[in-house]
């Protein structure tokens, strides 16, 4: 017997038949003997009709009241799934973030989660129920209802996981697993039996968004066994997310080529080489909330610099007008260029550590393909470059092949 | 300056510019200098959306689960009216039932109120707050989120004016008062300015459904002073319901002529007349939820008895199986007869308590007009007649003209 945490986003509970699916899986661990606590999204295009309801009313809505109401999707699913359980004759309860309670701070839409009381949830659990939790929310100390933002449903998943200190924790999505890379550009993109922990945040963090990447880095601080799984196949193992150490096998030493096809690349010239000038050039980009993806700095000449970084292209045309505006004429640079058809493709491994030659392999087989690498930038388990979007399907095939992503791992 | 509360049903919260029409009304109450806190329903058709997936889930849906779900209604609406109030420059902040809290028993669906803790209302007020609450909702001692049942954002309303002593509870419907009959059976019906509780009882419990019962008992029992406006009629001072004992001019014999289109009346003819028969009968109809509204029992002849009573129509066969099949073998009676095109008309005054001949005077315009009278049913402020509902309407008409209701009161 084990106790298992699921959680299921917003496609896997779109419809009342998808509900009743999922209420037989459950019923199917149930039947096996196990625990169950479930986690769910709301039906999929109920979070985004709320968030057009609140913009009817204002243009900025109130975040405290935007939480309020977007919570409500959740709350539902919670409902629903509990009685597609109690109707196949399951003991079954529901549990909004606040009734847990999950604690978070009072950042409303984006809350971080500061302690979960796992006592009832545990008390019903051995009273046999099916415990069914609302994702992505929390309630602050003063009793207001929070939203942990997008994605948040898997942090819950993981955190009720990490509190009950569950077996393991299933998030089961519309996909079967971590790939590769995307079947949709490489169709001999192959499903990961494992991957680890490190790896993972870097495919969440560069595209293969099958995780958000906070419940993974959640998952790794408290060591929960996480899966990735589809919710619309019977069978299947998924994708186990592992910590290194554990490993048995001897690990291949690139595991994906993740991509991100929606960049934006932006070039501050002739920046006055001087401590704080980072700062000053990120500082009103950032108080803008936008968020910089890769940040690079070369060297400076002559007492100059050049000072490069990427934002997604829906915030290029934003930030431009913040660097020409404010940022050059404040610092003194030269001159501020950008490019909005911008793709960033990385190889990802653990192996990489211990094997030279990944980056120079990388760049000879896009110079073989006439790809030019535009920018560069490396961390201890993956490598990568922004180049031009036309060129990125080719990149990632040419890559996943270099890289024999495609031969069946041992 | 005054403390109102104000509750807005489902029809003026029913979209997103009718939720700013609300905050724009109001925001002119805050100019004048009150307090004003607003109690919201769901916006119209939200419960039923809510209550067919339920449905969709389970043909009798867990109770608690269903106030899990039905109860998101209310609060998406305190979200965006709070978000409407903050975009026209007033502080506002919304509370759901568990916030506040109302606390409630735990009789999910149809739970009622135990008591209300006014502490954070009243410092958000003091503050300058609009306090923005859910109406229909609270919570249990186990923090379990219930309803109290359709119509209940009144309740809400009078037990939050009750809490606060406020000095006045304002209940915005579709219609702008209390009529002396339905305008839309009688022309000449008029707005009453004022109407006692014990009337509003009486005409709420027979069709005038202009307030849920439970609400203006509410009222009556902590003396909150309820007021019923149109809340799409900029002016207007609407129907004041009041104390008796406080109303200084001669009030007017009789109120109004209620009516109630649906009834069907069933008869146990030649029932035993002993100890226990009435509970007999209805006993197994109150298990099957159904409601029974009149019941007569005369005097008994020969050692039997005729046992009549009205249900709505909608239960009508319903009812007649349980009385055919279980009661009637069950006590021995000789017949079960029932008609199911039925109506109620009753008038309504509590001047009839010192006024001789109400009933003659209604029976006799009812004579003149050939509609016979089956089933008569008197208590201190009104006497209902059942009819065939063919002559409603025409009973309707008379009578208020017969009573003088179309002449203006003094």
């Amino acid at each position: 017997m084990a106790l298992i945490v699921q959680k299921y986003g917003g496609t896997s509970v779109g419809s009342p038949d998808r509900i009743k699916n999922v209420a037989r899986r459950v019923a199917k661990f149930k039947a096996q003997g196990h625990q169950v606590v479930v986690v769910v999204s709301a039906m999929s295009g109920e979070t985004n009709r709320l968030v057009a309801l609140a913009h009817e009313m204002q243009k900025h809505p109130d975040p405290r009241e935007l939480d309020v109401i977007i919570s409500t999707g959740e709350q539902v699913t919670i409902g629903l799934l509990s009685m597609a359980l109690k109707d196949i004759g399951l003991k079954a309860k529901s549990y909004t973030g606040g009734q847990v309670k999950i604690l978070t701070d009072s950042a409303f839409t984006k809350a971080r989660i500061v302690s979960i009381d796992e006592q009832n949830i545990r008390a019903d659990l051995e009273n046999d129920h099916v415990v069914v939790v609302a994702g992505f929310q929390g309630m602050d100390e003063d009793g207001n209802i929070t939203t942990l933002g997008r994605g948040g449903s898997d942090t819950t998943g993981v955190a009720i996981a990490a509190a009950l200190r569950a077996d393991e924790c299933q998030i089961y999505t519309d996909v079967d697993g971590v790939y590769t890379t995307d079947p949709r550009v490489v169709p001999e993109a192959r499903r990961l039996k494992t991957i680890t922990f490190e790896e993972m945040l870097e495919m969440a963090s560069l595209g293969s968004k099958v995780l958000q990447i906070r419940s993974v880095e959640f998952a790794g601080k408290y060591k929960v066994k996480l899966r990735v799984l589809s919710s619309f196949e019977e069978e299947g193992e998924g994708t186990l997310i592992t910590f290194e150490d554990e490993e048995k096998m001897e690990k291949a030493i690139i595991s994906g080529i993740a991509f991100n096809r929606d960049e934006a690349k932006i070039t501050v010239l002739g920046v006055p080489d001087k401590p704080g000038i980072a700062y000053q050039i990120l500082g009103p980009v950032s108080d803008a909330n936008i968020d910089v993806d890769m940040i690079i700095q070369n060297v400076s000449e002559d007492g100059t610099t050049d000072f490069s970084f990427t934002v997604h292209r829906n915030e290029f045309a934003k930030a431009m007008d913040i660097l020409k505006n404010q940022v050059q004429p404040h610092i003194g640079a030269r001159e501020v260029v950008g490019d909005n058809k911008a793709a960033k493709v990385s190889v990802v491994g653990v192996g990489m550590r211990s094997h030279v030659g990944i980056a120079s392999k990388m760049f000879r087989t896009l110079a073989e393909e006439g790809i030019n690498i535009q920018m560069i930038s490396t961390s201890e388990i993956k490598i990568s470059v922004v180049i031009d979007e036309k060129y990125l399907e080719l990149a990632v095939r040419v890559l996943h092949k270099a890289f024999d992503l495609d031969q069946e791992d041992a």
